[in-house]
């Protein structure tokens, strides 16, 4: 473990409003988002992804975006907390664009049959579709991040080459995004996988602009952050309290919980900026409507009332 | 990541018979502790730890000790699996003698209030205690596992000085233990403390003695086992389905589970000598019996059909 290699300050970037509520069977109001948000926002989160402008019809948990970004927008300080958005096509960037979003997000992956599956288009074919909506987003103003889903797998494909990472993730900078968020969409990815694909994805990215994105599908969610801070990485996607994964339904592939997270950097003594204990008070009230426990080991713990026994850190040793 | 200094065969201890079920509730009929410790060396095994050899009225549910013990012995081949019983003192160890246990262990931990608490004597006491089981099992061929409680942190101290678990490492070492165990017991460790811990064990201790031993409750133990390979350490405790944590009670301090740690090997391309299939059997067996659900995250996506997607291993890559 060099320690001069980790990043001093790291940022996270909380999806559980978006990744994981879609990920969510129970519909929750939209009033109750923005609470949650809000609660996300006052803990001291830079980053909260909030919506995505997809169809109505193609995700029930998301057709409230239109209603739901103003509402956000309205209570949340941008100087403070940036709001993201996926757009997963033009259609979805005007409307973003009309409600005056100012960071997107577009997403593609590195498997042709995972692309096919979600976005019935090949890689090839999904650039052909993202390149006009980056062009745009810039040329008005907005910043865009950009997804690389089953960068570690794809549930149709099984391992895939890190080259192919390396290889979107070029493309997705060289067509203007500010930050590329490699995705281990499920989570099959592990520490030695993470360095194999940081090896080919900073060939062409340079390290400040790369995010991961880790799924705790098989419990090697933490070691994959841990593999990305000895790289130096300081983005990191996760949800308050793993949402978008459930321990007892088939199929559970929730995002790492933030808490984990929160509670990893603060040992390593690198600023995160978030409150770990509002952090866990956001993530229950989400968790409560949606009447679900949290796959978050942390947050347990903390259910347990262990938190207080005490938070170790460099200090302490 | 330096994959040189990785161990390229780890061993696994399987403690879920012991350290596992003595935090479970229900009392498991000896047997089922008996097809299940089976099952485990089945899977690959070296080293199981089977029972505590405590008052039968301290601890319900090692009180079949003696007559576990035997049954166990029967039906295991001494060659390729390593039976460990604990005995707490004296009369456990003339017990565990007269039955022919070839593998005990010895218990302390870094904090005089933890084991004040837990077995009536500050450390300095503990080791008048164990020095004379430690010498009477050496002089009858026996070989000592020794372990170091709360090296990590304490329930009642808060953080511990790592000093402390290399001092009490040191001195199980100089009475004859041919391996030391340094025990993370309320799961508060992380990659950082466990650096620092093992900066003061191997000042003294030779890396192939040491054992990490950790539970998962703030999602940490992956990582720490990560932090242990990067020391060269190959050896790890872990319970068969995380046994010993339960996600519903208070107080959840459950092992690392070992399908998990065997997925982390797995990728390394390390050997670990158990089969992941045959082990999560195994778990399943226990977990059934006790009418629970696993902690580990591991078993939790095998559960839900996931694990014949795809295995990665370094070929992959």
């Amino acid at each position: 473990m060099n320690l001069e290699q980790f990043p001093k300050k790291v940022r996270i970037v909380e999806v559980g409003a978006r990744d994981g509520l879609q990920n969510e069977k129970s519909v929750i109001d939209t009033a109750d988002k923005v609470e949650f948000i809000k609660k996300l926002a006052d803990a001291g989160h830079q980053s909260i992804e909030v919506t995505s402008f997809v169809r109505p019809d193609r995700i029930a948990q998301m057709s409230d975006a239109k209603e739901l970004f103003p509402l956000v927008k309205k209570i949340i300080d941008p100087d403070k907390t940036q709001l993201i958005c996926l757009v997963p096509n033009l259609k979805g960037l005007e409307l973003a664009s009309e409600l005056g979003v100012k960071d997107v997000a577009v997403f593609t992956a590195t498997s042709d049959s995972f692309n096919l599956k979600n976005i019935n288009a090949t890689v090839s074919q999904s650039f052909d579709r993202i390149e006009p909506v980056i062009e745009k987003a810039l040329a008005s103003g907005m910043r865009v991040r950009g997804y690389v889903s089953t960068a570690f797998g794809c549930p149709y494909e099984g391992a895939m080459d890190p080259r192919k990472a390396g290889l979107v993730a070029q493309r997705l900078d060289q067509m203007g995004c500010h930050e590329i968020s490699i995705g281990d969409t499920i989570g099959t990815g592990t520490p030695y996988s993470v360095h194999k694909v940081l090896d080919e994805v900073l060939k062409s990215v340079s390290q400040e602009k790369v995010a991961l994105h880790f799924h705790d599908t098989r419990g090697m969610a933490v070691a994959n952050v841990m593999a990305g801070l000895e790289r130096g990485i300081a983005h990191y996607d996760s949800s308050a309290g793993g949402l978008g994964g459930c321990p007892y339904a088939k199929g559970a592939t929730g995002n790492v919980g933030t808490e984990d997270l929160i509670y990893l950097f603060h040992t390593f003594g690198i600023d995160c900026g978030v409150d770990l204990d509002k952090q866990c008070v956001s993530s229950l009230y989400m968790l409560e409507k949606l009447e679900k426990y949290t796959t978050s080991k942390f947050l347990q713990a903390y259910l347990n009332g262990k938190m207080k026994i005490y938070m170790p850190s460099p200090k302490d040793f």
